[in-house]
């Protein structure tokens, strides 16, 4: 008798036939007697179908207009998932983010929820009701629709589970729980029981996108119990704990990459304060998320400075950044948006400094040339050529023994 | 410089070039100096599609939750249209029914408008933005979302423009106005200039289809200056007017119909009190709005009741009859749902008692065979066979001389 968020993407639910299979599994645990919030994203394909109508009729819609239109897609997935419930003698009622003060800033597209009003669901909950709650949406304090951007139903998820207290938030997806890396490009890639907070943000920050970063990151303050299970087929998935509980740690949990990144560089800057703050914030100002920067000072007392952003920003980064090179007298800009970063991740790192040289010897060894490398206390990444991906991904993963349950090298 | 409420249904904002077209027409009058505050209809097919998702799930969806996903249709038709002005350059802002609380009852599907708090609107107004208000949709005390039913979106917008006490409630159709009949059964029907808002409310809840009832009585109950024009082509539509403004009146005004009647009778019912009441109160009960009740008492003391019902609800009346004529002993039940209903309307008529006489020989001149007759002050009904529909409505046309303008005989 557990009190469960359980969260299912757009695939999840992305026909009448998914969403009857998701009812199924409510139900059953509803049955067993738990006490439940089902929160769900637009059917699969709804986001792409609504925001090709918005720019047919605008190539750059209004932020407070497009997250009005598309917190419509989840309002047909709870209202659905709802009636399924009812079919099945379920008690349930859908909730949409404003009905449940899901409260978040006004950055449309990109809210952050600053609180969520539970007594509504509390009651509910009471009343033994399956409570359906929108993804993805919240309201401001002026009562405008907000998204919480991209994979935000996992925030919500994790945000209600935090607000609730919940035992345990079930994160459903189409893949069965965290791998050692990419099974389509690792065959010999295994599932994790259990990865701490600290492992899996640095992997669904890398790429991993099985879990958005800040519904991570959420789980991680409000330590949030968080499993990531297959909607298609049951297992017990993985598990993500909370550093101090976790026993024996392998020194690296997985590979993992992403496709989606572009660099670019400024050089020849004068070194000297400001530049930075300048340039960065412009990028913020456009809401272009940054990931890597690397700096290095050169002798003449000018800086080379690189920076990775969505490739779907390169564009928009690129004429921010001609601007600001003018502005500061910069020498010349450059860009790559053919570039993917691999990382190698591992809360065993911290105390292990000889996992880089394994990783630099087996790039080297496949004759991959590395473009930029950036570290965290449990992270490597490195940025090479589209094309060296697979390469790159397959020759980590087996310099670090990670097709051996628990094994590792260095 | 007037403060108008423009309503468009579902076939005018069908397509994002058709919504493209309304904000060309939108931005116009706002270029004009006009205030504006626009109610859309969700895009024409929208709602049958999420109805079917809905009977996919469940073959009876729950009130609530079918609310929660048919309001999903105009927050998309809300936002592309808010979206089509900006890029005009014209403010806009959308609000969905529960943003701008339209409060309404509860009864899911089917809900009453009960107020409108206008200070949103107004203040939205006063910095120079067009407001565009989600039709058909509101909430409910307990903010449960609610629609208004069939049409609903009309009334949203006389209920708008009551609240505003707006100069002009413009209802934009698919036609340019009232006609004397239907053009596409009678090709000499005539487009009326103006119309009184009785003839109107029979017109309308006859099968016009132009506009819903409620939206008119509405209309009517707080005097809004009601115009139903083309959002396809200009013209000055028809302007539905108030009684005492009415000066040359024709006795009729026009010839109307429905097709989706249905007839239902109950035989050899004991004449005594509480038989009708215990019938209609179990028929409201589901949600089944009655409109013909006919009644003869016999000679043996035993009572045929007759009464009509929308086509769709005929077996579900049925079931309910059947009950009650268990109940009450009636002698037996029968049904017919081939049947269509024609009116002859016209404010003229409280003076002329030899209208009826003129609309029955001109059907029995066509060897139609009348079913029910039912009279109000303004109208007279007949029920006949679906068959005779087009004759029945051509015939009355012409027997009244109404390809004559301000023609009438009697």
């Amino acid at each position: 008798m557990a009190l469960i968020v359980q969260k299912y993407g757009g695939t999840s639910v992305g026909s009448t036939e998914r969403i009857n299979a998701v009812a199924d599994r409510v139900a059953r645990m509803r049955a067993q007697g738990h006490d439940l919030v089902v929160v769900v994203s637009a059917m699969g394909g709804e986001t792409d179908r609504l925001y090709q109508l918005a720019t047919e009729i605008y190539d750059a819609p209004p932020a407070r207009e497009l997250d009005v239109l598309l917190a419509s897609g989840e309002q047909v997935s709870v209202a659905l998932l709802s009636m399924a419930l009812q079919r099945r003698g379920c008690d349930a009622r859908s909730y949409m983010g404003h009905q449940v003060h899901i409260l978040t800033d006004n950055a449309h597209g990109n809210a952050r929820i600053r609180g969520i009003d539970d007594a509504r669901v509390r009651g509910d909950l009471g009343r033994g009701r399956v409570v359906v709650v929108a993804g993805f949406q919240g309201v401001d304090e002026e009562g405008n629709i907000t998204t919480l951007g991209r994979g935000g139903s996992d925030t919500t998820a994790v945000a209600m589970a935090a607000a609730l207290k919940a035992d345990e938030c079930q994160i459903y997806t189409d893949v069965d729980g965290i791998y050692t890396a990419d099974p389509r490009i690792v065959s010999e890639a295994r599932r994790l029981d259990r990865i701490t907070v600290e492992e899996m943000l640095e992997l669904a920050s890398l790429g991993a996108k099985v879990l958005q970063t800040r519904s991570v990151q959420f789980a991680g303050k409000y330590r949030v119990p968080l499993r990531v299970l297959s909607s298609f087929e049951d297992g017990p998935g993985t598990l993500i704990k909370y550093e101090e509980e976790a026993m024996e740690q392998a020194l690296i949990s997985g590979i993992t990459y992403t496709r989606d990144e572009a660099k670019l560089t400024i050089m020849g800057v004068p070194d000297k304060p400001g530049v930075a703050y300048k340039l960065f914030n412009d990028i913020a100002g456009a809401n272009i998320d940054v990931d890597m920067i690397v700096q290095n000072v050169g002798a003449d007392g000018l800086t080379d400075m690189t920076f990775t952003v969505q490739r779907a920003d390169y564009a928009k980064a690129m004429k921010i950044l001609k601007n600001v090179a003018r502005a500061v007298e910069a020498r010349d800009v450059a860009g790559d948006d053919k570039i993917v970063k691999i990382s190698v991740v591992g809360v065993g790192m911290r105390s292990h400094a000889g996992i880089a040289s394994t990783a630099f010897h087996a790039l080297a060894d496949e004759g991959i040339n590395i473009k930029m490398i950036s570290t965290s206390e449990i992270k490597i990444s490195v940025v090479v050529d589209e094309k060296y991906l697979e390469l790159g991904v397959r020759a980590l993963h087996s310099a670090f023994g990670l097709e051996h349950s628990g094994g590792n090298a260095q």
